[in-house]
């Protein structure tokens, strides 16, 4: 299994897909072929090592010994699969993986984690009615952190939302005449273009885009590859990591902006969406295939999205200054008494550089997509 | 010196005077006697040892051998005094510390810190030249943490201010409708007693003394004796503590206040500083031998005090939860632009519960008071 998991970290983390590994091994252990999935539109994982041994439809002249139903040669008696995430059971742009392990003539599946999607979940149940032995489990916590937005994504039914913010100690965002460059420092800066690059989507709303006028992409030093680097998403092996991928920018309102925004550069795809509903916004990047969403402001667009209860988990630089004056961290929450106080949950605290960074989680728990999708139960 | 320390522990950790402990032994390295100050009008760690060595008034009938001045007998030749601050050279209630020595026959003194005061300065200096051996900086550091704001302060020549402030990550001191009790938890507002405990005045607005109706007492559970919690203050030994002492409140500002606020009440003494001028209210509170002032604001005051660049220590209490509306930590600084930014370096960050303690000191270093009293050179 860690070796599966090592081979699904080649995979691109950020993408519609989640990254998987599969090793399929003889019955005495030796392995047979291996495979990860290169993201949506490329084969499984699991497809991608049946490939790798000889039973996909490069594998040469029709063989001579049981076939498959593509007319490939079938796997040795026994065989083993070890697969980091559960085998679809659904057709998408490729065929059901529990169907074609079985058809491979496959004897025991080895999981670790279970499929969180009601929509491809229920291949070990289509395994185990084919008579197939069926572990789930191994090492399960390992790839859940490898899928840790498309997971979680999963669960709520809608992209998870991590609200951006950065502002002195007295929760200035600018000083008094809009100036903002920089209140924070170069590590804190940097870091903001690591964990951009964890997301699918960089949403700010047209009153930033208008102010700041960001370009809104990933800027990592050229030493460093565009790798995820939140600790708990493992960086891919730099030999095989994918070309850096640019999140989506998305600009939410119905404000005009000028054909001349940065954000309208060739650097990156850019949408506007002309809403101020924060969860159709996250409809419309769900259906796009985004798990994770980097919300950068402004105080308005975050307020929306706090009021709603669709922020998942903030991520505060804090710099140790203050201002006196200038626009707030947050818009009007709504919060008229000390008895409605929007309490958060201190996950993480990180110095960079002169500054803090703060990672933070609703003390409540989140709050699902409405109506709610009905998450496959953990561990089913 | 070790035990000088620990003697000079004893004493009380607030006081006008510093703490200080002193061992004479005789030219064997055996101890003669020991002392440390009790406070403010009470014999000097020194003259404390002389008198437990017999070398004091109450030491019995004239001796028959060599006396000091005050017809006392004089220390056996050869003594050596270990004091944990340089002997004083000035005459307040008590005499001179090192005509005493001189007097008392010593032959070497050996110091840890030197006197930080230009007024009660230059005793190793006068020991010199009376021909004593003097050494000086054993366990300077250790002996300077014992009495860090008296130090301080006689460096900056006024009191060392401490501004607490405590928000949520928003920067809000209250909700929309005023309302703040509780922004932060149970731990941290105990916290906060523990700092006022180091304090020799707790300060407020009256802004503040009226919105909010603050008692300013340090209230501490029983078991916990009111012993300074800053981790470089040792607590005394539980055994021979002082009595808790309540720091001087004080509040600040020309409003009139009812004759029935809790700062009013039999806890501790009041004053009124009817001014507006931070720089008055510190040569006020030095003139009363304060070393260490606990600003508790409200924003106003504490504006006037970082605009006056006389804040030593931020002490922040952040809450992880947001408010959107409501007062601000700070008023108005006078910072217009981002160039004008109010930087401070972070010195350290506790966890409380689930709050955090920032602890911050100026970016650009302390600011004396003007005109500057020239301090003594350190290791002089």
């Amino acid at each position: 299994m860690r070796r599966a998991l090592d081979l699904a970290a080649r995979g691109p983390a950020v993408d519609p897909n989640p990254r998987v590994g599969c090793v399929l091994l003889d019955r005495d252990g030796r392995t047979l072929g291996e495979g990860f999935h290169q993201g949506a539109g490329s084969p499984h994982a699991e497809v991608a090592a049946l490939l790798d041994a000889g039973c996909g439809p490069a594998a040469g002249p029709r063989p001579s010994g049981p076939v498959t139903r593509a007319g490939m040669p079938r796997l040795p008696a026994g065989a083993t699969a070890v697969v980091t995430l559960e085998p679809c059971n659904h057709t998408g742009r490729t065929g059901p993986c529990a169907e074609a392990l079985l058809d491979a003539g496959i004897a025991r599946v080895v999981i670790a984690q279970s499929d969180p999607t009601p929509l491809a979940s229920g291949g070990a149940e289509r395994l185990r009615a084919a008579r197939v032995e069926v572990v789930t489990g191994l090492l399960e916590s390992e790839a859940t952190v490898l899928n840790r937005w498309f997971t979680a994504s999963a669960r709520l039914g809608r992209p998870v939302v991590t609200l951006k913010l950065a502002s002195t100690l007295d929760g200035r965002v600018a000083a008094a005449d809009g100036t903002s460059q920089w209140i924070t420092g170069g590590p804190a800066r940097l870091d903001v273009h690591r964990q951009r690059a964890t997301a699918g989507a960089i949403v700010v709303g047209t009153g930033t885009a208008l102010a700041d006028d960001p370009q809104l992409t990933v800027r990592l030093p050229a030493a460093e590859p565009a790798a995820p680097a939140v600790e708990s998403d493992p960086a891919p092996d730099a030999a095989t990591a994918p070309t850096p991928r640019q999140p989506l920018r998305v600009v939410v309102g119905t404000r005009e902006l000028p054909a001349s925004a940065r954000m309208f550069d060739d650097a990156a795809e850019t949408i506007s969406l002309r809403t101020h509903d924060p969860a159709e916004v996250l409809r419309l990047l769900s259906d796009r295939g985004i798990h994770h969403v980097w919300l950068e402001g402004g105080p308005t667009l975050a307020a929306a999205f706090l009021r709603a209860g669709l922020v998942d988990r903030l991520v505060h630089y804090l710099a140790p200054a203050l201002l006196g004056a200038g626009p707030s961290l947050v818009g009007d929450l709504g919060i008229g008494s000390i008895d409605s106080i929007d309490r958060w949950h201190l996950e993480d605290v990180t110095h960079l550089g002169d500054d803090l960074r703060l990672t933070l989680v609703p003390a409540a728990g989140p709050t699902p997509a409405t109506p709610a999708t009905p998450a496959t139960p953990e561990g089913a």
